[in-house]
């Protein structure tokens, strides 16, 4: 049994292995060679924490298993972070536990992959101002991961605190890009990709507020209730999602469904872009929504693919089990 | 990060710290400090598995996480047990990853004990035959957990291949008990408490081939459509179970509950007749009967309970993780 300690992800994984396996997971999704279990998340009644499974199988990359984890808010405190995530590969021909992998970093990198995914395949190439929602953690690394896929040439951003936004800016800076603190008219209005990373319960971006051509990764969404764009917004736009189901649930695409303004026919696969089958954007003047909802399949992949890395880098310890 | 592989279980567990731990959990279930999450069961579409998880928290014990694996019927050929259990134990205050546990062994043990359980809060104190029904991999260690619970003189048991029950003589004989293959008329008509442990589709005790008395545990029903005694013995006997949900749907309780035969509120908790708040056996003519449909909880429960056997015996692998 091999194991791959969260200390060691950040020397293995890249951002482009993170970008090529989901991409690749995203296929095979929409080609029906891989499934997601449904996600199991309970509030366990103890020190306030959300714990769960997503879990799901790849029949084409023979990727088995689970990422277990949660949220323990408390952690923070104690010098840990709040998510906590480990990742289990079981072998598909046997059902032996193939391999642990560390998933806190492998969960940013996977979700900053998915919006990455979703503007190679359905931004304006000729992009130039990327917008930034939000300003936590996450928020970071979907920059590094967004920027790396159009010749974008300056960053707005918009936190309800903005003095949140230090670090944006650094990382902007870091990547040669101009960087400026906005209003969320102003962002609306300069931006030709916008990735919203919030925890909003309440829709931030309203209809009229972001000018057409604009793609928009609303990556922020994962719960009943949570909302980061007004569901009006999706009515004229057009719209993708890694997995239907769960989008319309605990995605951001529960809003307009629930609100009778979409019909769920009317969500696409990004997968199903990928793959060629479905119509990426139509027109420069059309607004695109990606709804990142998270699915297990995609940190099978990234955990597989760290593995594999690890293996070849002689890390990976292999335990006796 | 501990590891105890399956290779040290069989030295560190024993059939009473098994019995203890399932006993435990399932007090602390009917107690309502212990709760199972929603089981996860796939057929993979890949080497004919079965593939999923069982899950849950205990509150009281801080036991937190889940069993992981399946039934991979080409396992034998290659030299591997079909079945494939991992447990995977997580620290309830921070949701990292605490332990890793082989759980094949594990999973034959705690199915045994629970049974064992069952015995000893229902079986009448002189019971002196045993019945088994059934003679593949499980009925060896339903044997040994059960003779413990009371002083049983002689074992009976029957098989639908009679010559596969050459195991189950010499277990009892290594115990010090009479055996007897037998037919099932026979064996209703001997036995004082009959274990059932098969896969059968089919019921194989019919109603009227048991005596008044009796103590009956069910432990091979765990999937929608297997049965293994006729639904109208359940009529008129006293009904317990380790989760009653799990029972009338996927446990041998759903046959006579869909039938109209029993009403689920007549099903009782066996961690009920634990903590005392549901009187066990009433008099020495009532028919028990217990259905173990196996939870997420006995499997955290004896992983728990190993861990720290291990760790004090030294033989706990502690990797950086």
């Amino acid at each position: 049994m091999l194991i791959v300690p969260e200390k060691e992800i950040a020397n293995l994984m890249t951002r482009a292995a993170a970008f090529d396996a989901v991409k690749g997971v995203f296929a095979s999704m929409s080609a029906k060679t891989a499934y997601n279990f449904p996600v199991i998340r309970e509030a366990i009644g103890h020190a306030d924490a959300l714990y769960g499974f997503k879990s799901g199988f790849d029949k084409a990359a023979l990727n088995l298993g689970l990422k277990s984890g949660g949220y323990w808010p408390g952690n923070a405190e104690k010098g840990l972070t709040n998510h906590q995530s480990t990742i289990f590969l079981f072998d598909a021909d046997t059902g032996k536990c193939r391999a642990i992998v560390g998933g806190n970093l492998l969960t940013a990198l996977r979700t900053a992959a998915a919006a990455a995914v979703s503007v190679d395949c359905l931004a304006r190439q000729e992009s130039e101002v990327l917008g930034i929602v939000g300003a936590g953690h996450q928020a970071a690394f979907q920059l590094r991961a967004v920027a790396e896929q159009r010749d974008f040439k300056r960053v707005v951003a918009w936190n309800r605190s903005p003095e949140k936004l230090d670090t944006l800016r650094s990382v902007a800076e870091e990547l040669g890009l101009g960087f400026e603190a906005v209003s969320l008219d102003e962002l609306g209005a300069q931006s030709d990709v916008i990735v919203t990373i919030t925890s909003s319960f309440d829709p931030i971006l309203q209809q009229g507020q972001i000018r057409a051509g604009t793609h928009v990764a609303c990556m922020g969404t994962d719960t009943k209730g949570k909302q980061e764009i007004a569901a009006a917004l999706s009515g004229d736009a057009r719209l993708f999602t890694d997995e239907i189901a769960q989008s319309v649930t605990i995605g951001e695409f529960q809003h307009p469904v629930a609100e009778g303004l979409v019909d769920q026919d009317r969500i696409n696969e990004l997968g199903a872009v990928i793959n060629g089958t479905t119509a990426g954007r139509a027109s420069d003047e059309e607004i695109t929504i990606f709804d990142g909802t998270g699915v297990g399949l995609q940190d099978l992949a990234v955990a597989s693919a760290v593995v594999e890395l690890a293996v070849g880098q002689g890390v990976a310890q292999d335990v006796e089990f």
